[in-house]
Order: structure tokens, then C-alpha cells, then sequence
């Protein structure tokens, strides 16, 4: 159920709408738009009949059909746009967002390195795993806390914002502490412990689309993150699985139009894991930006030949920066802007 | 790597040879068999050479290329057999194993109306969700501890064997505690850190394949829990995701001899999840045991038009009765026995 | 649109029913059932308004929703049951129908080794191709109309039915000609000139489920010949695509029930192709009849090592008689039986 | 088996060492490069010794380890470049090609109406089906001959090229005499007897993939046009079948530059029944192009509400002309071009 207010209700009238809707055991998430705040209802609705319609300030008592409500356009229909405190960088906003870094933090150099040339070529932020969800119990799992560590430091350093995964509570506690946006992995999309408590962290969630998952089910997935309350949430394709054999995954890039239809939220695309194959990465990004998307997360490695875990589908440092000029061509095509790098001091970690 | 004893090798030679190679921080894994004991190594063996060969005992050192390893038959030939202490059950011999009961505990007096009618058809293990993990954050999630403390009852006054899902540590840890059989499902299968805190688990595992899981990455999955030491594990197929919507899911009978082939594990069949409808649950358990699976894992419900959760694929009370018939029948064809029911007394709970 | 006569319309009513349809450009199909006949009604039926109801012997007209009519139970609520002039074989009937042989003649010693150890094991069908259609243009191609001469002579000399594909109109001429049964293989399912032709044939049709075909769409295919006129119509599930990769498709068993809920007609289960392997086709030939299938569609070679298509997926004759022998087992747990085998005489070629 | 000739070898040379090659039964392709010519050999090869290493004009013979040959880039590095007589047109050069109209040719007055709007926009191919493969028997299967002949007429006074569906040898001659391209669906990818018939014809083939085909099965199924000597051939990607249902097909983009990696062929993408939805063809056009393809074929229609099959996936003309306009600023980041609209007198047909 969702409740649209006037244009011109007070925030008394607002607050007295919510007090209302607890009363009778539910819960309130007020959405304030442009022209008008709109107050979504979660909780069982069974058949409680509050009488809302009347109070001074409603407009409309809506009762919404589909089942994810908070993530809905219904709900809040201009896009949402998650901001980054102390800095000017967004996602969903006008400016393309381009996070990217190796797959696994797997040093100080080698995140190091990896953050230096990104940083140069453009990206905002860097992005690289201290805790790794493998297949294989005996395969590298990431550095942990150390990683965060080395992460931190690039951020303070070179001033880029960092992403970086979190696999359970423990890890989502350090990764909430030390980082500027909490991933959860496709593996995790429906881990659903995991995404509440990333919907009671006071930093930004990445919610990856699960390798099988429909768009209901992510769309879901993402409600139970701002059903806890948290609204700053971007999600991200990253290719799902089918018969297909001539890439990992099979990138399906429909779902950015189609997200963007049903929900605020913007939506990025992973083309590494969406395709596991460095040769694809360069045009599946420029499709990525050509469909619409808010943005891309790439693997970038300074050894990709090296690396611990992820090599044959991250790209070298040159293919990165020849990505962000393609990048740039075709943004204005579909009313985007890509920043400009910012001066980066060489930091002579080796 | 895997270490094959001599068929009269002592206790003593096999301790030696796991502290040689504990003393290289490696982890050792003894496995028992009927004729001579097998020693797992896991962990990061990159260049280590132990010399293991010519110690006292050893029959023979053997590389395994596989990514798993605990979980192959290379290491351990005869089958596992899943016991529970202080009763006859076992899942892996010859008896075929039935778990049934509704898809969640709804009330004491639901739960213990189907626990009467399946011990009384013959099923030695009851099933129910205390925590459901569900699309929407806005359907019932299950009743939690009350839950779990229902189902304890019902052990105690029906004497059968509790299974019941566990979704994080807090569950797991509770559910370790209150059922006999921890279940991990299918959108957690590849939730790394719930499988290792499986793995030091004290009960026994039931691990559903997730929904596009390859049998590799099923029996990785396995592989972690047993890598921590738990080493009763039994594998649940519950259907694939594809793209054919007749059914819920594609039931993938196939992985039954495919896991026998290469797993000393013991692997279920769900034909409730795998097809979604009542009216293949029958056909497709017939099936399941006509394949070779050491059993199956069934959502009964004494009244699935008012389920709160897969009612549509939930079968009736008589329904369950005439499966378990039709398994008698199918069982000595596959050289499986079926256990006769136990007598039951009434509890009166309405 | 659907009519349905009385128990006791007379042969003139329903002619007069059919008369008065066709006058309109509306084509009919007459299906006597034991109860009574209903007459199905194809063609572009648009607004048309003929007032059947009132016509003497007419009990109700129905107005079908699905989109196959003639497949459906709501036309012809009896099973299907195929006969075989001049036997007392059948498909769809109580008797369970099995259909052995090599993926493709190779030679008349091939086929014969092959058909006397099929014959002997008491399968009444013997499936050979002479047409191959295979995924490179350089591969072997079948021997073509040399093949198809062979068959006959094993149908003379061993009293056995003969089931081949076609792949074209030529190809379908021929094989109507010289076989009892016309395949239509998986990857023509949908190739409707060749369905259109397979319906005006004079011989029963064996149609094979496309590898990502729906239900739906399987049995509009299956409409296509009916629509014709061809109502000696057997399906046949073969393995769906899809991502999993330890067989090489994926047997959908429950889509047996699903037909058989849908539809009058048999359906088969294909469990060669359908696993692509082995020591696969035993266990799922077992699930096969348990799940309920009309029979069984199998791949026998006397030699499968030199196989020049399909080797892996072939059995040995052997395995044939173990699973015609557990088959047996099987058969009266789902109602049904398997005819004893008939003496075969030597025909020592080779 | 592969043979590249010296950079100067005479066609004397050439014609010695094909005459060699068809003298032991096998069948030559000599495809002349920009470099140099190879000699594709086709049929089988088995353990025949020819000789051809020492032959003049011969630089080299290469065993070719890949199942396709003829599509490959070992036999030609050189991209394929489609050519139409008594046209500046091509497909596979730098000019991007636009195929556009109606899913089918309704009448003369639709098809004319939708042939005057992509005409204008700038579109040089015009399609629409005379033969329509439709899942249903009782569906508008196309005007035949009748819509071949209003598609010629449109060439005639419009100066578009006609694309247009043969689904079987009738159609498939029709088409050649009356058409431009000769179009075979994804139904057909594998009707291997229409593939060799296609390879005979004298005009150009479009190949769509199939719905759940693999890159090498699309390769292969084109080296069965090649291999009966019609090199006019392009690809089309068109969605494959996957769980996903928020499209009709999931649009696989990563196998264009998969495609063009491994053959010279050029392949279009088909965003609108690679999606099935209005308000996808546009992002998934841009989408098409940035990722590399050749051109788009896209069905456009006067009056979508009304159009008798696939009217939700059909674009506005208004809608086409934002298409085109689009597609002309992405172009030249991809190193391409748009050809400009030609004038086009209005014909009045209504």
C-alpha cells in the first residue's frame, strides 16, 4: 500500500499519516519526490482498514499490485541518485559511474598499481575483493581485514571511493567500517540474512543479479535491502547462466531498459563476469553504455597473466584507458557525462 | 593429494603420517574404509614435497586432478552411510530414506497433524521450515525458535527425526542445537560461510543443489562442508531452472547416477520443488526412486489450500500414503528396502 | 472450437454437423470416442456465427481456449492407442512400446547383428537411420534410400517395425514408403512444411521434442500434423538445453505427465539422446517407465566403439536385455505390460 | 584440409591443384583474397595422401583442427563482403546495413505504407515475410506467392532490396526469383536439407541463429550453405531461449564479436525478436551496433496495434526514424558508416 500526499502537505501531516499506519503494527518508509512525498506501507496488510484517505495532506491511497513496492516506480518515480558524502561523484545521476580494479585485492603493489592506473584513466572508484566467495574451499579466498586495509589506504592516498564485497556478517560489519559501498555478490542475491543487514548499513549497497535470477527475484532481492530502510542501492547485470558456451556468462543487457521502466534504481553492468573473456569486455562495455546503463564495474589488472583469481577476463591497464575514451565517445549519444580523472600523485608503492 | 594406506597399516603409522603432514600446515582428513584407510590433504599443497612415500604404512600417494576431493570416490570407494544415533535410520544404505511434512511449521497443531500422518505412512524424518527464506520480504518467514521447539516435540512424542533449513549462523547454531539433520537450501548453496559453519556442525548436513548449479560446482559446495570436517553430508536434487514453464523446475534425474559415479555421498531426490504441482509430485517420485536415489524429501500438508507457503505443490495425507506404496513396490527392483512404519500413538494435539 | 454429439447421434447427424461447418470454409475432424464423437473444427474462425447448437443430434459446442485443439483431451478424452496393421503391436496401450536399434544403418551386417539382439531382447520396434541429420556437413550422412531397403528386409526377416526419420519431402516420401513409422526428429519440431507433409501421410508419425521447445509449443507442433489429418501421432521427449553439462541435454521426465494430462496422445522417452551417455540410459530408462511413459526409444549398437555416430550414447546388447529385464519389473507397478520377445530365427549375416 | 597458394600464383596453378584435389573425389572452394588464394577442401578426407605440398603455386597445406572450415578466418582473414548486384549497397563493409518492415506483408497497401517510411528514414532493405513459420496451424501463415510479388513491386518502385523468408524448396525457389536475400529462421537453423538448398541458390542468404544454439553449432550450420559453394552468406543474432522472462528472447550480443573473431562472415542483430518488446528495440539497437555488428534488421510497422502477427515488437515508423538517427552518431565510434536515405517518390498506394 502506498500513500501519495498533496504537493502542499506539511511534514506535520506527514508524520501524523505514519503515525497513524504504526499504530496498527505496520511500517513506514516516506519517500519525499520533486513535486510530492509518497509514504510506502510494509508489514502484513492482511485486511487491516487504517482509513488513511481522510487525513488532512492525502491525496491517494494506492494499493500496489506488484510485489516489490519500495523499489517501484509506483512509489518514487523520479530516478534515484546515490550520492557519496565529502565528494561531488554519484550513481544514477547524470555522470556514467565507472568503478574498477582487479578481481581480488592480492597486495599492497598490486592494488596499488591497479588503483594508480584507473585512477589516471577516470574511474571514481576502485573496486577489488578481501573477501572472496570461490568454488573451491582450497582456492585463494581473499587477504580479509589486511585487504580492507590496503583499500582504505587507497582511498586516502588517491581519492578514489571504494567498493568491495561482503560475504557475511562478519565481513559486512569491516566492509561497512572501511568502505565507501557495500557489494553483495550474485552468489549471495538471495542470501536473504545477508541483505537485511545490508539494509540496516549506513553506506551504499551494490546488489549483483544472481546467475539465474529473474527480474522479479532481483527486483525482490533489492526490496528486502530498503524494506530494512536503506535507499541508497544500485544494482548491477553481470550475466546470467544459460546453454551458451562461447562466453562465462550470457550478458543480458535487456534488463537495464527493463529495470529502469519498473524501478528508481539505477542499474550498472559488470561485462568481466558477464563475459569472462578479455576480448569481449572493450564492446560489451560500449553496449553497456549504448543500452542506457548508469554505468560499468570492470576488472582491471596491471598482470592479468598474474593474477590470483579472475586473469582471463581482466583487462590490462591500456585496454582500460582505450575503454574510457570509447566510453566518453558514445555518453553524449545517450545524454550522459563521464567525469574528467582527477590529478593523481604517483605514490611509488612497489 | 591423498595418502592410501596398507590394508594392515596401525593407528599409529596413520597418525605419523598425518603429523608429517600437519607439520607442512597442511590439514589432514582421515577416512576409514572396509579394506584400508585414506588420508585427505586440503590445503595450499602448490610445490610441497613431503616425502610421504616411503613412510611405514603407505601403500601408495595419489594426485588427484579433480577440484574436489573429500567428496570423491577417489578418496573414499564405498558409499557413506548418514546414521543417527540412538536409532536404526540411516540415509546412504539400504533402506531408502523419506523425509516428509509441510513446507513450513505454521502451528503446533499443523506440524504435529501432518508429523502423525507421515510417521504413520511410514516416513522416519519430519520436515518443516522454522526460517523460510522467501522472494518477497513480506511473506511469512517462518515462526523461528517457536518453530524449532514444535518440531522438538514432535521427535519426542512421534520419535521421528527432525530436518529443518538453518539460513545464517544464528539459525544454524539453533538449529544444530534443537533438529537432528541441518538443512542447508538451495539459495544458499554456494553461501560459502553458512557451508563452513556447516561443516562444524556436530549434525548432519542435507545440501540442496542450487537452482543453476553445475555437479561440479554441487559437489564444491560439498566439498566445503566436509573440508571443515563434517564429513555426514547428503546431497538433495530439487530441479534446475530452465526455460520450460510446464513445471516450476526441471527435475534433472540425471544428477543421481551422475553424483553415484563420482561421489561416495548419498543424494535425495525433492520432487516438490523439482515440479511445483501435486499431481507430478507421485509420478516423478516413482522416478526418482526407479533412478537410484537413496530417497526423498516430500512437502505433505494436512490441508495445502490454506498453506501459508507451496501449497500448490504440497500433496495431501492419502496422496503421501499411496507414494509410499508405489516406493515399496519400486524398492526391490533397485535393491532398496523400504522400513515398515513404526506404530504411532494419537497426540490428541487439535 | 469444439462439437460434441450426443451418445446416440447417428452417422447422418454428424455428417450433416460436418456438412454445414465445411460450408462456411471451416475444416472438421470427426473423432469417435467410445462415449460419443465430437467433430474439432480448424481454419480462421474468426466472427463466424454458423448456430450448430440447435442442430438435431448436436449436445453442446464448446469453445476451446488452448490453442491446440485437436491434441487435446477436451476433443478426445480416451487415450491415443497406435496400431500397427497386421500386429498385435501398439502404442499407447496397455503394452509398453520399445524401439531399439543403432543411431544410424550403417550397413546390413550393422543393422542385422543389431536387429537380432534388439528382437531376441523383445523389443517389437527397430529404430535405424538412414538420414542423418548432423550438425557438420562433413559428417556422415546416413546411406539413404540403401538403408532404408535394408530396414525392410530386416522387417521381412524379423517381423520387426520399422521407425526412421525423414528430414525433407523427399526423404518423408521414401520412408513412407519402406518404414511403419516416420520420425520427425528434434531439430525439424519446428519446421511446419515438413509437419504439414508428415500429416497427410498415410503411416503413424513419431515426433520428437525440440531441444528448448515448450510444452506448448511441442504439442502445437504435434496440432500441425493432426491438422492435417494424421491422427497416428506418438510424441517423444529426447533432453532439453540447458546450462548443466554432466549429461549432454537434459531429460525434462516430468513433461510425460504433463502430456498425459493435456493431451490423448503417447509420448515416449528417448533416454540416449536424452543423456547422451551410457551408463546413463539405464537408470533413466527405469524413471522413464516408472514416471509413466507409452515406452521407450533406445540406442543399440553391437559394436558402440565403432559406432560412426552416437557411440558414447549407444548400449551395449547386454545392457539392452538387462533393461528390457528391469523394465519388466517395473511395468505392472504403473499398469502396464511388456510383450514377451518372439522367436527369431539366425539370419547369419555378416 | 586447407591449401594457400604462393601470393603469385597463377590461376593456372590454381585450377592444377584443384583438379588433383576433385581427381581423388573431394570437392575444392578456392577463395580468392586480397593476399592470396586458398582452397577449401570438403568431403571425406579421411587418410588420404594427395600430394599438393610440392605442387607449384603452392605455399602451404594446413590441416584445419576447427569442424567448420569454410566460414573460418584461417581459410580467409579478410572480412566477408556481401555484394548486390546493380547497387552500391553491401553487408559486412564499412556501410552498416538496415533491414526494415513488417513482420509480414499484409497487403499491398501495408506493405507499401511501411516500405515508403523506412525508405525514407534511410533503410536500403526491405523485409517482410510471405511465408511465415507460425507456432500455430491455424495462424495467418503468410500471402505467398502473392506477398513475393508485392515485395518485388516495392523494389521496383522504391528501389529497396527484399529480404524475405523461404521455409522450405518451394518457397526457398520463389523466393530466389523473386527476393534479393533469401532469409532462413532460426526454426530452420538446422534443416540441413534447406542449408544445402540454400547453398545452391544464386542470391544471398541471410542465417538466423537458432533459439538455443551454440556459436559452433550457428558456424557449422552456415558452413552448410557454404560447403554446397553460395559464400553470399550472413549471420543474424536474434536472442536465444533462457529462464529470463521480462523479454521473449534474451539478446545475446557477445556473439558478435565471438562471430567475428573466429569467421569472416558478418552478422546483423534482430533487436526486435531478440527482445519481443517495443520499448526495447531502441536500446538494443544502439546496444547492437556499439558492440560491433553489422547492421540491424528490425520489424516496423504502420500500424503496429493492428499488425496480424508480432504487433507488440513492432516499432512506430516514427520510432524507426529515431532509430536511424541514433544509429548514425554511435556509427563512427565503431568506425563505421550510415549510407544516406534516398529520395523517394510517394507511390499513393492506400
Amino acid at each position: 500500500m502506498l500513500v501519495v500526499m498533496d504537493a502542499h502537505a506539511t511534514e506535520d501531516q506527514v508524520r501524523a499519516v505514519c503515525e497513524k499506519i504504526e499504530s496498527v503494527g505496520l511500517r513506514t518508509h516516506a519517500i519525499p519526490g520533486a513535486q510530492r512525498t509518497a509514504i510506502g506501507i510494509t508489514g502484513n496488510q492482511g485486511m487491516v482498514e487504517i482509513g488513511l484517505e481522510d487525513m488532512p495532506g492525502v491525496q491517494e491511497v494506492i494499493r500496489v499490485s506488484k510485489p516489490y513496492k519500495l523499489v517501484s516506480r509506483d512509489v518514487k518515480s523520479e530516478n534515484t541518485v546515490v550520492a557519496f558524502p565529502g565528494t561531488d561523484t554519484t550513481i544514477g545521476g547524470t555522470d556514467l559511474a565507472v568503478i574498477a580494479g582487479p578481481c581480488a585485492v592480492e597486495s599492497r603493489q598490486q592494488a596499488f598499481a591497479a588503483a594508480e592506473h584507473v585512477a589516471k584513466a577516470g574511474a571514481r572508484f576502485f573496486r577489488g575483493g578481501a573477501y572472496k566467495p570461490r568454488t573451491s574451499p582450497y582456492a585463494f579466498q581473499g587477504l580479509g581485514e589486511e585487504g580492507l586495509r590496503i583499500l582504505a589506504e587507497i582511498r586516502e592516498r588517491l581519492g578514489l571511493l571504494i567498493v568491495t564485497e561482503a560475504v557475511d556478517y562478519e565481513s559486512l560489519d569491516l566492509v561497512e567500517r572501511y568502505a565507501d559501498m557495500i557489494q553483495i555478490g550474485a552468489r549471495n542475491m538471495q542470501n536473504f540474512s545477508l541483505l537485511k543487514r545490508a539494509g540496516k548499513a549506513r553506506k551504499p549497497v551494490l546488489l549483483k543479479r544472481g546467475m539465474s535470477a529473474t527480474l522479479e527475484e532481483f527486483l525482490m532481492a533489492a526490496e528486502y535491502v530498503m524494506s530494512e530502510g536503506n535507499y541508497q542501492l544500485v544494482l548491477c547485470e553481470r550475466g546470467v547462466r544459460t546453454f551458451a558456451d562461447h562466453t562465462r556468462n550470457t550478458l543480458d543487457l535487456s534488463i537495464v531498459p527493463a529495470v529502469h521502466r519498473l524501478s528508481h534504481l539505477p542499474i550498472l553492468v559488470d561485462p568481466s563476469h558477464g563475459t569472462g573473456k578479455r576480448d569481449k569486455v572493450i564492446p560489451l562495455s560500449r553496449a553497456a553504455i549504448a543500452v542506457g546503463a548508469d554505468g560499468l564495474i570492470v576488472e582491471v589488472h596491471p598482470d592479468p597473466d598474474r593474477a590470483l583469481s579472475d586473469g582471463p577476463q581482466s583487462i590490462y591497464p591500456e585496454q582500460f584507458e582505450e575503454l574510457m575514451s570509447e566510453m566518453r565517445q558514445i555518453a553524449p549519444i545517450v545524454k550522459r557525462t563521464v567525469p574528467q580523472p582527477v590529478a593523481v600523485a604517483a605514490t611509488n608503492i612497489r
